[in-house]
């Protein structure tokens, strides 16, 4: 394990990564040890001739389980270190950005995907994964939401994006949703930039942004908005 | 447009598609035309020599945005028909998996990925784009939350998964957490399958794993619980 951020994945589809994670400003990282990834096949720890990783659900019911025991061999092979074990399910706690924070702050990740009808819940408490939902949707399979968790963290990393400050005023950092871009033209079919954000009094401009955050998330997001009425705030 | 479910991206990296898609139920329902790809590259639309799609936010500060002019030249570039329009962006609704359904039942999406500090707001309301969040968290892009959209909805295609009924007993369909899974090795490390799944009485391995699924989306998450509760129930 690099001294960089260092992620693991665990996937019967290694030939998905690194993906879309190769493009752009995260694949360059990538080439530049900004962060590592280590991709392994779980099948490589499956039974038998056919390296069989899954099983009918105990108590009946429709699809695959993924074995305990072979999720258990593809977890200890792996050199975790102080590195969170994170399992990709609808069943777990929703990311967020202070998560993604916290997990960019540390030395990494290792992820566990799943495909079928889900994992084995014994190897769950055995391990103490935690548990981590993309959101109230359900995917065919864990890889795609490690992708994202990943892409989330990894632009977080100094020196990722090109520029460092981008980071500090978007959405969930404040507690709101970002405030709306414009950018030229000036007029876009008759729809011409709002004139304070032309005019250069910067303190207008600041105030602008605050007020159409808040009231964006105030009629789009009431839940966020509630959280962050009841948020202490700076004197 | 085929009569398939029809996916078309607007990206300024059109190499990251199909990636993951590409590949497992998925790639197969591409290739055998269950949903079908269309990938175009927003700097097609770019202006100049230099093909440029961004310019410096109006009113300052950091990052840089995409142009109305160049995305609705884009847009309007595609052959929509009926599809929704929609922007992937972290100030959007929060995807869940009621819309993921009714996208899946419709033709098909057209997804527009931001890169940068995001989109100019103009384009947004000019052509009635719905913005939709994968989460309360901040990507690089949109492609990775675009993909994780096509597949929520591609695999409740029918045909697409092998089992049908795999879709039916999920996380959120019932409101609910889905509960947890257990399969063979009958001991794992000294914990076994629950005596109750392996009894061969289906009244109460439902009635199990109902209580599983109250219990888990209760302790993990009580927005969904609260909301489960108050639903109209059926008689």
């Amino acid at each position: 394990m690099s001294s960089s951020w260092a992620a693991t994945v665990l996937t019967l589809f290694p030939d998905m990564f690194p993906g879309p994670l190769g493009h752009s400003l995260l694949g360059k990282a990538l080439s530049n040890n900004l962060w590592s990834l280590e991709v392994r096949d779980i099948r490589d720890h499956g039974l038998g001739k056919h390296r069989t990783v899954d099983d009918t659900p105990s108590g009946g019911g429709p699809g695959m389980v993924m074995r305990a025991d072979v999720a258990a061999a593809a977890i200890d092979a792996v050199e975790r270190a102080s590195r969170p074990l994170i399992y990709l399910s609808p069943r777990g706690l929703p990311l967020n950005q202070a998560r993604v924070r916290a997990l960019a702050a540390g030395p990494g990740a290792v992820l566990l995907c799943g495909r079928f009808e889900g994992l084995d819940q014994r190897v769950i408490e055995a391990r103490r994964i935690e548990e981590v939902s993309l959101g109230d949707f359900v995917l065919a399979g864990g890889e795609i939401a490690a992708m994202a968790l990943m892409e989330a963290a990894v632009r977080l990393i100094p020196g990722v994006l090109g520029d460092h400050a981008s980071t500090a005023e978007e959405s969930f950092t404040s507690g709101l949703l970002e405030y709306p871009h414009y950018t030229r033209p000036q007029d876009f079919e008759g729809r011409p930039v709002p004139d304070v954000l032309t005019g250069g009094n910067h303190l207008e401009i600041a105030k602008f942004r605050q007020q159409q955050s808040e009231s964006l998330t105030r009629t789009r997001r009431p839940d966020l908005w509630s959280a962050h009425e009841k948020a202490p705030k700076p004197l």
